[in-house]
């Protein structure tokens, strides 16, 4: 499945005056007060997100999982899902490898796909959490940090082979998500656990290829209920740094004890030159895996503030890598992936509106009232006209929800792929 | 100190041309979407929300407080605070008074100065977390739920004394805030507590005027660190039913656990009848009483989408008493004040300009994209010129914080008040 | 299986003298202290928690489920699992089960399984979560709450085919939990919601036999991650008084926001005569339904002190039905589930060994740091030779998880079952 | 005031009998188990906490404050309470002064007068969030952190001058608490703020005697509410790895977010040999203050158990400080210390009892059931006879709340100092 370029545009037509009277009023309005409108829309053409294989499907919980129907089966039908999405948003113009969930068979049928819907491989992602059947060894108690160094081994060895499959597919850069921890108090011993994982990160680290990069996540808890070896930041912070320059941290939203300010975080792994990734989604109560902007819109600007900030002025930390990583057990995900692009373009471009040199002087005035009033100002702007623009220059859907229904696209994958399929590695 | 009318006109002269073209854009935008501007800014101008007293000095936390210059240092100059903020916003038509913070001694000349700014006093509050000098009795250990009957009679008796002083100011409605609890297990009996609490309310209810309506708050902690007996809407609710149908619950803001779905709780009070009173502010972490809309506008729109919801089709609810509760550690709590407001209103606004028709089509079709694209079309409409208009309508300021910059509000203060005043009951 | 009376009795005899000192030592303590150890052991003796059906075998997480060898295929099965764990523990004489993961095939031969293993048939569960296979509606959206009728009355008719099962079996109460919710803002209509789960659990309510309860079981979130329609207490006790005197809140230990006071809800429940059952396990997290007591002990000691004070002195509210609810990711579940009931017994244990009298003294006297000392006393209590005394009294063994192992329950069940065995429902 | 040796032993006599039964009992059943009871015991006695100086007087909330009688009104004063604590418990051989509050004018009377009551000076502590009349510069915006040089110039010489006074007493070590930060989004930056705060700290630190140590607090709330600069043990492990090795992370129990695995945090810091300091108290909602072991045992259980283990088997990390820092708003100042000690000490003896052995073995067999098993083996062991023993053996009080009591020493203080005093700094 493919979307025609040109009934894309066919779809645009009916909106093109409406857009050009939103642009140009909105246009209007910053350019009096100094902002580079064209700076800002090519900045939004510029920002790429990486949609991971494992989302194309519907996701579930540990209570079930509904199924959605014309889910992709293969790897090739995952990259043809991003290809719709990247089409329609211009946006989603990478994608996210999960090993074993997407062995590639073919590697040149696999590159030739991808690059006609002029997509990218983005970090190629490893899976120590879940037993494969007829595994030589299980990770039920853990894998790089386990006792056992034969696990370790084979978690290790795990890790390469993924770096290898990346590498033929032109990923540069592993994503590490440890699950490995304790459900119960006693299970683990915190200091022998944390140093295997070091060891193990060590040897991993060594295979990179000389432009490659290691990503390290952290998660306070789940699937392990007590502790996780990779708890915070500062334990991946701290691991990165024993790894060498080419280890990170990676961060991910949804991945923090209630509270937390996460745009602190942020700037201080920039201030250090270790922020390597960024997976973006939205939740309320833990891990919960939503639409990126649907529960905490405002928070996710503060975000992407500190990061527009870093990316300005950090020279010391190199451009991260940005991926959604949600879980969509009730929406089409397609439908939702397109939302969560449209809210990350969207707080993108108000993080961009914001006056820094304004803001600075306020900050150096302590006019706490007005350095709120200059991040309100940007956010508070009705940015949509900007992200119009920038899709529609690049051959993009004004409005990428009404065209994915209007052009059926959901329809057609049905069609083709059946009502029952069933992604790979669900 | 009175701010003249014909200075906040003149203030507003400069910027009226850019405030009639951006009006004018998005009233055409949504006009052609069916929505009947001229509604929406009427309902804006009839929202009005009442100022506490004691939120017009700086506020502090346990560690300390940094006072702020110019404080009303009596309950006449906290009404010209008030007026002040009215004057520019015209959405602060009320002063909420706090028994004894507040005692009028000159009734009439206090209701008249109210009314020189055009300002109706709102709920009484009463005060039985505090010892004032020379007590007969001591809350230490509590107040209406004592088992002291002494203490539980002292209580009782000051509420309706609040009654009455609110009474004679044309006050409507006693908000009753009970931080009775216990710091730590063991410390009370939980049955005996809520029994007590239970009798006490129902004293104070059956002296309430006919007219008059009392608001049950609740909250889960703090000052008291193990338990509260008022600790959540399910057991006001309890004792709302058990006082009879003049008694009502009051949600404040900050008053939760964290990630508790505070929309949810408004809209079954409103169902069943029971939603009085609301108090505005904002968290990050706990009742920390930040200035309204500061860290998660966007749950405060799904707060208003259901009270508007609840105003349109809950008549068996009365109409809600609004209020600002927060604290001002660290701007100047008049600005702070004027922060809130433009927050409530732009979500109220954003709420007024939700599609219920086809929200609710979408509901029914189970369209959940499309339910998050109905909320958030309506959200991030720029609805600044609305506001800026239904205060222009009336007198306000296009821009109350630059018109109170411009006019030297805070400076006429000091100059009145002095460097070190400090408002009265802090 | 069947474990053999004689060989517990056998596992008992080395650790006999030992038992003999240390219960002479404590009860020695006790009864110096004015306590009646005989009524103590008895209460314990009397305590007989329910184990659900579901929770033999492994559980799992969204990111994978690592299974337990032996699991029960069956209900006859999980019937002999929860007879061994009660010859052992003396503790577990009932099962509750889940329909329709245990449809009993023949009711008769069910009942004298049960009968001789001395277990009883507790409240029935109805899942109205998930969608069976080739189902003529779906729960995706809702079941109780939903806003097609066709689905509510499917599921309105599940839950009385679940009471008529649970009738054959003996069974006297329905336990209802309701996952509805949402997953999203605007995903639903609150208070739609809300009146339809009111409506349908209405008709359920008035199918129940005359001596039957409802049990109404609250959760905050998960598996919805924005809302749930029974939120909290407070929503499930208004649902509870609309139903009418047989209709109950149901307490789950985890099913609460962070932090949540639920002793408090515990004792409001007692007081207003509706607590009908409780859930124990435990969480550091969210719903992480871990072993209980292996968390906040202190937490679950403050929460049976709250249930022993009510089971004294609130006739008004009916004997608890008691349950476990956890889920074994990691341990033979079946030693999880004995610890659990270890850690239950001891809780009760020393709940029962605060002196009320004194506690109530130092309450009124404001002695806070007496009425920590109070409950103290008795929770630093060692307990275990009082549990040990009264299993040893009804033939269980004085160490279970010890003579589990002995007597290698997990490997005759790994035998008659084979590696591989998958529980049902699972 | 001081006690004298002879009461406390006159108090002692009547529980002799009792404690010598209790004891005998429980060091036999340890000892059978392999346990070196006098080892156990020996430990006891010579863990030691620092007392604050201003944890003696009543503590507050924003919402007022109740006084207790009796409170000490200088420096000397405080040093006869924490006299009285350790005579009581020998477990209080410290205090820990705060500069201003504790401003020493004859430090050679205050080295005698502790001296007396073999108490030494731990270490001191600075205060940069509050403002002294006629302050020069104002604290309002930050300290260590704040954009202008002046103000933390300020801030640095306070430090500098801190230690100094501490030097004079015998101190060791100087504990940074930096309340800097933000309210509000916006109001600083966060990366020049990190970086000022290095700064800043690394002038104090180079001012510190030889064999003195920093110790770096972090919080993640509280003064302020939207950032704190030291949020966390990464940010402060962070800054004392830059600053050298003299500079070492302190951990407060209640400077955490909610669910944070605490112990795991402290083993972290131990295997990096960079944990300097341990405050005790314990909370159930935020940074409450409450007595040590008064909410979660289990989880302080569960922290000295990793501390036992680092103590052990982390030469690399110096001996840690450790000092209560709770807040007593309702309790007797006193009793509440007395009870945290308590608390602290069965913690200590519990975690003394973990079998290391065994319970590297059931880790290494990845026997969660059995790890459990062996710690709760531990827990649940009534350990007050060592720890009546261990005071015993050094002339505290078998039960020093009731020697407290009996001895009236609360009565002596109001005799003494008067029903209004007021603790100095608060």
């Amino acid at each position: 499945m493919k979307i025609d370029k040109q009934h894309i545009e066919d779809t645009n037509q009916k909106s093109l005056d409406s857009h050009r009277a939103s642009f140009g009023y909105i246009a209007n309005r910053l350019t009096q007060k100094g902002i580079e409108v064209d700076d800002v829309v090519q900045k939004l053409a510029d920002f790429q997100v990486a949609i991971p294989s494992w989302a194309l499907g519907a996701g579930g919980t540990r209570f079930g999982r509904f199924g959605f129907q014309g889910e992709p089966r293969t790897l090739k039908e995952k990259i043809d899902d991003v290809g719709a999405i990247h089409a329609l948003t211009q946006t989603a113009g990478a994608i996210s490898l999960h090993i074993p969930w997407d062995l590639p068979e073919d590697y040149k049928a696999i590159k030739q796909l991808a690059a006609s819907h002029s997509i990218v491989f983005d970090a190629v992602n490893s899976n120590t959490f879940q037993d494969p059947k007829n595994a030589a060894v299980s990770y039920r108690y853990g894998s790089l940090s386990h006792t056992d160094e034969a696990v370790r081994q084979h978690a290790v060895e795990h890790n390469k082979k993924v770096i290898e499959i990346g590498n033929e597919l032109g990923s540069k850069s592993l994503t590490v998500w440890l699950a490995d921890g304790a459900s119960f108090p006693g299970q683990t011993n915190f200091q022998t656990a944390l140093n295997q994982t070091q060891k193990s990160l060590r040897e991993i680290y060594i295979t990179l290829p000389g432009d490659w990069r290691l990503f390290i996540e952290y998660k306070p808890y789940e699937p392990n209920f007590y502790s996780t070896v990779i708890q915070d930041w500062g334990t991946s912070f701290m691991l990165a740094n024993e790894c060498g320059e080419k280890a990170f941290t990676l961060v991910d939203l949804g991945h923090h004890l209630p509270n937390t300010n996460i745009e602190q975080i942020v700037s201080t792994l920039m201030l250090k030159g270790k922020l390597g990734g960024f997976h973006f989604n939205d939740s309320k109560y833990g891990d919960d895996d939503l639409t990126v902007g649907s529960i905490k819109p405002y928070a996710l600007f503060l975000i992407f503030n500190a990061l527009v900030y870093g990316m300005e002025n950090n020279p010391q930390n190199p451009y991260p890598a940005w991926m959604i990583d949600a879980s969509h057990n009730i929406k089409d995900p397609l439908e939702d992936i397109i939302q969560s692009l449209e809210a990350i373009q969207e707080a993108y471009a108000k993080a961009l509106l914001v006056d820094q040199k304004l803001l600075n002087d306020a900050q150096q005035d302590h006019d706490v009232a007005m350095c709120q009033e200059i991040l309100q100002e940007a956010y508070r702007t009705d940015v949509r006209p900007l992200l119009e623009k920038s899709r529609l220059q690049h051959g993009g859907a004004l409005h990428p929800i009404k065209a994915y229904r209007s052009l059926q696209v959901r329809k057609r994958l049905i069609d083709e792929r059946g009502m029952d399929s069933v992604a790979s590695g669900l």
